[in-house]
């Protein structure tokens, strides 16, 4: 667990999409976040006030958070300069990037010294156990997708949201690198060892209040031959009671893969169930999040009508139309 | 890859199901094991000559292979003064202990000053790529289970056996640790890292003749909640050409899962087309393998002969009839 909140660390970013976690930490969890640093030459803003790192220390921050992605998979000496300067601050650091926090000589030890926590959010940090299968209590909801990248976490944050406002009970159980260092917790899915991964999934979405829906963030596609296992153990370590259909309409071809094209909605709708009736046999299909932002206002309009023609259930973009018809439909479970 | 031939070390086995390891060895690859080593005590016999270290080293072993599962999970010092001797002798170890080999001091230290290697087959020594997904040349049967530990390996070994008398092209891929000491190389499948796990099948079983068979040990059951994604993994990362169902029809309820029962043998060959024609739309389920240990030789012949009805597929136990009926199968594909 990170202590909060938050210095959102945006270094060098070249452009405002390399610091999409920082972004993501701000849209969705803005108390998190006290401030940003930012270094000579950044070209992204979250509209936080720019902070010293004695200035955030002094606002409450615990924890420099690297909110941007580095360029060439390497922590630069810029970089450097800050991340030492934190930990002897009295910061802890947390970071989803490749090159591990921990693998840098210097900052090991200066967290050594200081007795500063390192958190590499994409190591898993805890012995998980190997699933047993039992039912517990409370709900789940899990997003499911026809391929990856696809707006899965948006989803359930956008879903989280609004279960927050209706005081519902409701949680968003992190299952990446992202989702992790916005809320401070979860499972870094994609590395965990194979053996572990639905047991990791029972690990995050213990037994719970009755009417608590845990909205477990979804990772890759049954129909992803790259990642499928990781969503299978998703569906199973997870045993939703709902499953929410996600979807990208003009992607030509699954992510990586220019060989394989996407399932269709129903496709995806009527295997997701197949597999999830094996945890849980009540699991029921209760909408679509539909990512339209290739779409202009009317193309979305009319291809969200159809599917919700189609399949049935309602459909929307929760970027665009909010998150509420969805979470109108998970109470009805 | 493990150097062969081996010295099969069977320790003090309680019983000979505690050598399960050096019986498959013994079985599939009697050509790797030039004798056996027992200590004081040991209720196992593969039948083999019983060595010294200085006998099996002068009968050209390579490398002492653990053929026996140790109590307690610990390594005694009973087994230590003989493992540490075969190091000094000039063998090279294999273990899938779940205590590793490595991180017992005395063997590592002692394996670096000779210059001998530990093979703990348990823990992945290749950097896996992603699955790409792309078509490979050659073809692949996998077998998919209605549960874990159904007779999925006896089975491919079983098939290969019956291929390589017949002079076909085929090749066992270990993807389980007993597999992997058995032939000497594989994956160690439900310890690779979730990301990697499809890309991991396809590193081992890469481009090959047109008229070559992978036969790839499957792991787990999709319908198993604990290691589904492992079996997803294999399917998508394996892209067979040929399935073949394994069931075992006494078993009352899923492998350690009391609350589940096990799925028919018609769900299990829909699920796994539907999965599979994502990797490759040519897979068909070519036949079905059935452990029939529990029941007599009138009643497997009765349910064997029912199972052909029902699914219009070859059905047979491979152990007790041979596995030639699944091979004549594949010859069609």
């Amino acid at each position: 667990m990170i202590e909060t909140p938050y210095l959102l660390f945006l270094g060098d970013a070249p452009d405002p999409l390399a610091a999409k976690v920082a972004q993501g930490i701000r849209d969705w969890r803005p108390e998190f976040a006290v401030g940003q640093f930012r270094m000579e030459g950044c070209k992204a803003d979250m509209g936080l006030p720019d902070m010293t790192l004695e200035e955030a220390k002094a606002a409450g921050a615990k924890t420099l958070v690297v909110g941007v992605a580095n360029r060439g998979g390497v922590i630069s000496p810029e970089w450097k300069k800050v991340l030492v300067g934190a930990l002897e601050e009295g910061f802890d650091l947390a970071s989803g990037l490749h090159n591990l926090l921990r693998d840098e000589e210097d900052l090991a030890a200066v967290a050594r010294a200081t007795g500063r926590t390192l958190h590499d959010v994409r190591v898993p940090s805890v012995r998980y156990p190997i699933a047993d299968g039992k039912r517990r209590k409370g709900k789940r909801c899990l997003a499911v997708g026809t391929d990856c990248s696809v707006g899965k976490m948006y989803t359930a944050l956008a879903m989280e949201n609004v279960m927050r406002e209706r005081a519902m009970k409701a949680t968003f159980r992190a299952t990446g690198q992202t989702g992790i260092l916005i809320t401070g917790e979860g499972v870094p899915l994609d590395a965990v060892i194979a053996d572990f991964m639905a047991g990791s999934i029972e690990w995050l979405t213990p037994d719970n209040d009755p009417d608590h829906w845990d909205l477990i963030e979804g990772q890759g596609s049954l129909f992803h031959v790259s990642y499928s296992g990781v969503t299978m153990a998703l569906i199973h370590g997870g045993q939703p009671d709902a499953l929410i259909l996600c979807h990208e309409p003009t992607r030509e071809h699954m992510r990586g893969l220019p060989d394989y094209s996407l399932p269709s909605l129903e496709t995806l709708r009527d295997l997701a169930l197949q597999v999830a009736h094996v945890a849980n046999p009540d699991c029921k299909v209760v909408g679509v999040s539909v990512n339209t932002a290739a779409m202009d206002d009317a193309a979305a309009d009319a291809y969200l009508r159809e599917i919700e023609g189609r399949l049935g259930l309602p459909a929307v973009d929760p970027f665009r139309h909010g998150a509420g018809p969805l979470v109108d439909a998970l109470e009805t479970v």
